[in-house]
């Protein structure tokens, strides 16, 4: 039975090459697998999923007002698996539901953004996905991280600003509540 | 060191009363359970948390505007838990989250209403809590259910109404997407 | 499609109020379950399956040299549950894979002894089971417990001995690692 | 607090490329990471895990006699992560054990050879291990993979042999239980 499946990780804890992983898993069967990652920048056309381990794999992008339904349609496969999946538009979160009724489809993407708010995307996958799993990984204490801290060019703090501002490992930090509060109050003072 | 816990499951999937096996271990090895639960209706004051299986224990309510951090300050304990935590309002979880740095706080709820969208309470819970785990529970073919589905007196499939509409057994299934859209195209055409 | 479960957990985990509500649910859904149980004292007959919580059942006891298949001819039902699955042996293991090609087989018990040694149902589960998911609990420090430390009538930990004496609350605690061996450390003195 | 982990997944279910993801992540936030490798043959020296994806990295060889902590203290680390535990012996789990006191150890492995026998490693992982986790992986038909079944050079289907036999890709696959249950049948015909 075909299912919609969220796995939501931190910054930096391995989603695009556990993605790529299961990726190369299902092709070694032999399915078709269709590799999507939502696009920031609406310049944005053919690209890459780049993991911080050294795995990569070409991907189709979305843009916020692509159907799709379309783009399966224009590039058929098994599966459908995504990458950043919380810059995903409520309206092609609702697509994906659909056609998880005929093919598995998997997600994976940040929960929360740097204010500890949900993102769109990840929102809807919450409501509608039939299989939640945590990309678990560790603050530099060594707690499970749960929060995505922002950081300036100068390694400061930011809690204040837009929710989406990419940037990979020097901009953000996966870190634990403890940890986190510690550096705020620091800020703060 | 304490944590923010959220075990979200759907109508009927035992919440109640996986919640009153763990205050019972708990209070087992010595240590003291404060029992939450939202108050739907203001003229609630103390009440009881009850499982279809058979146990129950008295809780105390928490009112819309209620303070979190007062009750707890009225009513000391090692460890708080809360029932239908999806009532919560987001400034309550906030409070939860803050007293989760000293004691741990478990709190029990549905994900997502008749019409798969997040509740206030759940919605800050997913954000906040440092472990989401599902209390998992079966529609009638035996898959797994993700959908509360909501019934008229009658036992006909509501698909449209107010978010909070309390009932039990009678007024709510848990359904797999498979076996609610069946229903629900039945109930459209 | 049916499948083997085994659900494992240290002593007072609340195995049996686990069982106990999912067999309410399945009941609930119009499913018939069949309740099983090793019998380790042969004159054993029918009997009762019962959590410290206040839920209880009938059971069929299953002794040592029954064949489960037998047992299930005589009694049928869509669902076979078993609590204290660590008991049973290895050919009952055998046979409760070959039902669960048909028939949903959901086992509850202990993973290993007070010495930290698997029982012959439980390797035989971890073997063959499709499903293995830990029913969590709490050591007295806070930790989660792993080890099922056996104690005698005066409250003194045992650490020799036969693999097999019933008992319950009074003579096992779950503990974890740490405080298990603190309190070894003790006795060896 | 330090712990015991085991991760276990059937063949080609990615386990040493999310041996190498984890060792990366921890490599990142500056801990040192200790690589083992239980030896099947005894000529073999200094080594290297590869996951099929593509990743590899160096390790240290632990043969059949050698003592872990040993091997750790000629080699010191915050963290021991071994790959194919499966092979490690019983006294070697052990000491495995006693270093997770006080330094985290992560070991990945096979549950069950292709009888569906547990290892010796693998045993003693479950009776001591704190954290168990399933790495999933799929059949040829879809449904989750627990068999590791043997193949010949003709791609015939093997039910009687050694329990080490060292291969890959072509000598196992990774088959859930009615699969394999079907093929067994027509190879038995």
């Amino acid at each position: 039975m075909a299912k919609l499946y969220f796995k939501y990780g931190c910054m930096n804890s391995s989603k695009s090459a556990n993605l790529l992983m299961i990726k190369h898993n299902y092709e070694e069967q032999g399915f078709k697998v269709l590799l999507l990652k939502p696009a920031i920048d609406v310049r944005e056309g053919k690209s890459v999923i780049k993991s911080r381990v050294g795995l990569e794999s070409a991907c189709v992008m979305v843009h916020h007002l692509d159907s799709i339904q379309k783009l399966f349609e224009e590039n058929p496969a098994d599966i459908i698996m995504v990458d950043e999946a919380q810059f995903l538009t409520e309206a092609q979160v609702d697509e994906l539901y659909e056609i998880a009724f005929h093919h598995n489809v998997i997600c994976f993407g940040l929960l929360s953004d740097f204010q500890q708010r949900l993102f769109e995307g990840s929102k809807r996958l919450l409501e509608l996905a039939e299989s939640l799993q945590e990309i678990k990984t560790v603050c530099k204490c060594g707690r499970r991280a749960t929060i995505n801290a922002r950081f300036d060019g100068n390694g400061k703090l930011i809690v204040h600003g837009e929710q989406v501002d990419i940037g990979g490992n020097e901009k953000y930090k996966a870190m634990c509540k403890y940890c986190y509060k510690s550096l705020k109050e620091e800020v703060e003072e």
